[in-house]
Formats: structure tokens, sequence, C-alpha cells
């Protein structure tokens, strides 16, 4: 019945359009949720097929396969232009960490008022910033690990509290334009998160943001050094990306507490990553600061309200103690 | 080599833990993007295998089928007890709006200052609503349709710019409480969208969003009326949500223009409809108009960025006029 077949930009969603007795019709396809019947997950690993090793970092291994389904089990021959219907990846040897991280929890939605953040949060992050979490970030930004990995850095002669540099975010490819995800982390140490903005930032960060979107364009747009070479057929993308493609975004609470920007390109699948109760558009930020009423005023007398995972400390050490009227060991 | 076998909330990821070798592995399996060659489109309809019709509404049918992969042809037999790979959607007869909402478009990320705003966004909110595309949101507001659908609506006594009334999200199956989402309508007239929020309204959203939890608390909390009954064997869920599982967000831009509330569960997994560049977490609004200057000043004066198809009205009309400088006729 196919007459567009087209998947989506992030390939989540087929659309077909065709006729059925002489009327159009529209089939939306999606990948439905796996089961959580017991019979289901315990058969699951056995039901792999097809595993190719795409890559492997350190314990991080990648592999695409199919779902062979049991009343195709005889069926041996194997037709390796079938398309992957899995992504999966394994991590070997893992340690207690990976697997509280990737343990499915509940969630709750928590509001941290300024007296909160202030009282509890703050100190927090002070904490994890003097337990030495943030080194791996002051390695790469003073340019001791990872420089094979920035994409640009402040010339010389950027005054220091302006300076940053950009990085690929760990999620993305590296390659296709569709779904680039990079991330801009300010040199400066004195703002931990969007919680250190005030108005008086706001003409610095609207520089940055036009800053960083022509230095992006630079690389991945129009005949940009990092785009493949448009000799081999291109694939949708690499013709590369344009200004206004480009989003924005902090994340609160963000996972190290060095100031950071992710830019995305506006076809990225959005998920937990753009999420409200996780991320926050940087144009509302720059322009909710620009609308307060001093120069001093800024993020940290909002209300923040954002979701935390119950094994999160953030929930164990602050919000779950809160919830129970009792005081948090933080300070 | 399973231990541990779990699906996240919203069913998209298989978390396994295993044994390889003695040493622990961790294996997260997510479905695949659709590939995007002609081939595998071509072929696609008629790998289709194990259709089942879960229900029809008008043009819009729902099914759950399998993808049978091509070495698998020859195998006829099935098995009901087979979960189902794909989620697929048909509208049958559809129109040319449904085909031009469906098809994969580029899309743009803009920034509506407040004077585009003033000039060109309002005019045509304007315009849309005189051209009757809210008779239907009236038509439910005034109780004269879809009365059948309604969860809440403010008694009799409270004043008319404090009424509100509950429904459920189309997209919502009214049954599973960890994809829960519901949509608050307020009945007054004159607040629009998120932009006719003022520094004055502040009380009323705060009131709005504490009784809004204790509604859906009443209705889908533990006992909660509108659960399933829990004499069958309780699927994960139907003890209720809890006050502190519920995420508030707003739509800016909207599809209607009448001001409306998202309500969801934390645990639902998020998509476009969270993301950044299409909605706008309500503490944030709320707790943004607090800090403006003076009680007239709210969203209006703020610039607020988003995502648009290029087939949107607000791109074809407004924002691809002013990208190549010319003046859109609106007004």
């Amino acid at each position: 019945m196919c007459l567009i077949c087209l998947p989506d930009t992030a390939g989540r969603r087929l659309v077909l359009l065709g006729k059925i007795d002489e009327k159009p019709a529209l089939l939306l396809v999606e990948r439905a949720a796996f089961a959580s019947s017991p019979e289901y997950l315990n058969a699951f690993s056995k039901s792999l097929a097809q595993i190719n090793n795409l890559g492997t970092n350190d314990v991080y291994h990648w592999f695409m396969a199919n779902v062979q389904h049991q009343s195709a089990h005889d069926v041996t021959e194997k037709e390796d232009s079938q398309a992957p219907d899995l992504k999966v990846n394994l991590i070997y040897p893992c340690t207690e960490k990976h697997v509280k991280k990737y343990t499915p929890q509940r969630n709750r939605f928590v509001v941290e008022t300024k007296d909160i953040y202030d009282s509890y949060v703050r100190p927090y992050m002070k904490e994890q910033r003097e337990a030495g979490r943030l080194n791996w970030v002051f390695n790469i930004v003073e340019g001791r690990t990872e420089q094979e990995n920035v994409l640009y850095r402040s010339p010389n002669g950027t005054p220091d509290d302006q300076r940053f540099l950009l990085l690929p975010d760990l999620n993305w490819d590296r390659t296709t334009i569709g779904s680039l995800h990079l991330l801009a982390l300010v040199e400066r140490r004195d703002i931990w998160s969007v919680r250190d903005l005030r108005k008086e930032h706001v003409t610095w960060l609207r520089e940055m943001v036009k800053h960083l979107t022509n230095v992006v364009a630079e690389l991945y747009g129009k005949g940009g050094k990092m785009l493949k070479s448009t000799s081999t057929d291109d694939e949708q993308g690499q013709e590369g990306v344009e200004h206004d493609e480009l989003k924005f975004y902090v994340h609160y609470q963000p996972t190290y507490y060095h100031f950071h920007i992710h830019i995305v390109h506006v076809g990225l699948e959005p998920g937990y990553t753009q999420a409200v109760g996780k991320a926050m558009g940087l144009h509302q930020v720059i322009s909710t600061l620009d609308n307060l009423q001093s120069e001093q005023a800024g993020m940290r007398d909002l209300d923040l309200a954002y979701t935390l995972g119950e094994q999160s400390e953030l929930w164990t050490r602050i919000f779950g103690p809160l919830k129970k009227g009792e005081t948090p060991a933080v300070e």
C-alpha cells in the first residue's frame, strides 16, 4: 500500500501513506514497549539473534541485534541485509554503581525553593565539589586530558571569565548531524549551576549563545570542517546544520556542578535529557534573568522543580528526609 | 544470564543483570530506530504479522503487531503468547490535513521576542480564535459536549475566574497510572496562552496547582475512585499516584489558544510533549512571574523560544517571512 514511506528524523516512527479501497490511509508505526511478564523477560536473552558488535570502549560495548520469535527458532539462515530491531549496550564487567544507576527506580517530582537551595542543596553541591568529583572536568578545561575531543576553545586573549570550550556529548555518535549533541563548558569556576546565574550575566550569556551558534555552524554547518566528505553519497543531514536548527538548554539538577550548556540539533529525538523536570531552555533562562528586579537577583531566587529518582543522593539525603519532616543531614 | 530483568516504567528499555565468567554484566536493551533504506521501507508493510486490532474510534484504529523477518517468512504457525514488537495506528480514511500533520518535516528553532509576539503572533492567535477553532473547547467548557469525559469541574459557587475542569489527555489510555496524562482547562476566556499570565495571577496559579494535586489524588491516588478495582491482581501502578509523582507543564506554542495545563505522572516517558522548545514547567513559570518587577509584568515580556515545523502556519506565515527579511502578512 506504500506511496510515501518515511521514517521521521530520529527513525522512531514510520509513516506510510497508501490506499485501501481507493480511499487514502495513513499508517503510523512505532516500536512497542517491552512486555513485563516474567516469562517474556526470562526468555528474552535467548531470543536475541544476529548480534553484531559495533564498538567497545573500556567496559562499554555496543551491539545491534534482532529478536528471534519462538515460532522462528528453527530457521537458521540469516540474512545480513536485515535491519536490526534492537540496540544493545553491554557493561562488562559492571560495578555496583552501574547497577544502581540503571535499576529502574521510583521517581519523585520535587520543588526546590530558594530556602531549600540555600540550606541544603548548595551545601550538598559544595561537598560534591570538594570531594574531587569535578577533577575530570578541570582536567579537560585545563588541557590535561581528552584534548583530542575538544572541538573548540576560546582563543588566547579572551578574558578568563568569558572563556569556554566545546565537546561532543558522550551519547552522540559524532557523525549524524540530525542527532548532533554538544556540550559547552565554561572555564570559570564560580558558576556551579544555573542557580548561580544572575541578571548581571545576561550580556555575557547572550554573547555566548551567539558565539556558540557561529562556532557550531563553522564546524558542522554547510561546508563545515567536521562534516563527512561530501564526495560520498550524502545521507540526510550531511548538508550541515543551520543556525536556526540549534536548541540550547541546561540541566537542573545537572550531573556535575560546573556550568555547562547542552546544544542539540532540533531534530534530535527528545527524551529525559530535554524533559520538563530536568532541562530548562537557555533562552527562557536568559530572558527571565533580564526581567528580574536587580542586577544581583538571579536564578537562586526562584523555585525550581525537578524529577529525582529515589536512589539519588538528593532524594535520600535531602528531599526524602524533608518529606518525612526530618532535617536533612547536609551542611 | 538473567538475574534481574526489569523493563523501565515506560517499557522502552530492558535492563538485564547477569554474569559472564563469574563477573557481573549489565545488558541494556532498547528498540532500534527504523532503517531508512528504500528496500526496507518498501518491504515493510509486507513484514507485518500477527496483527491484532485493539480498538477503533471514528477514523482512528489501533493495532499491535510483530515484524516477520524475511528469513522467517515460511513459518506459518503463530504463537499467541508472543509479545508484540510494534504499535500501529491506522488513520482511515485520512484527509490532506492528516497527511500534512504526519509527514516528517524539517524543524526550526525560533525565538519569539516580545515584539514578534505583539506584532504578529498575538494577531495570529486572535485570528485563530475568531475563525471558530475553539468552538470544540467552549462546547466542553460549557457542558454541551463530551461531558462523559469530564473528570472534575469546579463546584457551584466558585468565582468564574477561578473555575476549571479536568479531562484525560487523548493520548492516555485512561487506565495505566504510570502514564497518567490529564488536562486542566480554565473556564475563563481571557487567558489564551501562557503569554497572558501576569504577576497578579501568581496566587491564583498556586492555588490551582494545589487544588489540582488534591483532585488528582482523590481520583487516582490510593483508594481513588477512578482506580481499577483492586480485587483483580494489581499491575504496578494500580496502588495509585502520590502527590509528589505529578508533573505540571504548559505548552508554548500550544495546539489551541485557550489556557490549559498538562498534568502527567512523573514516570511517563517524556517525548516531544515535554521537551524544551514545546513545554515549560509550570512551577518555573509561576516562580518567574513572582520575581518580576510589577503586577502588570508577565510572560508577555519574555523571549520564548520554541520548535516549529516548516509546514506549520506559524512558520509559513510569520517566522519564515521574518527569516527572509519580509514583513509577515498577519495583523
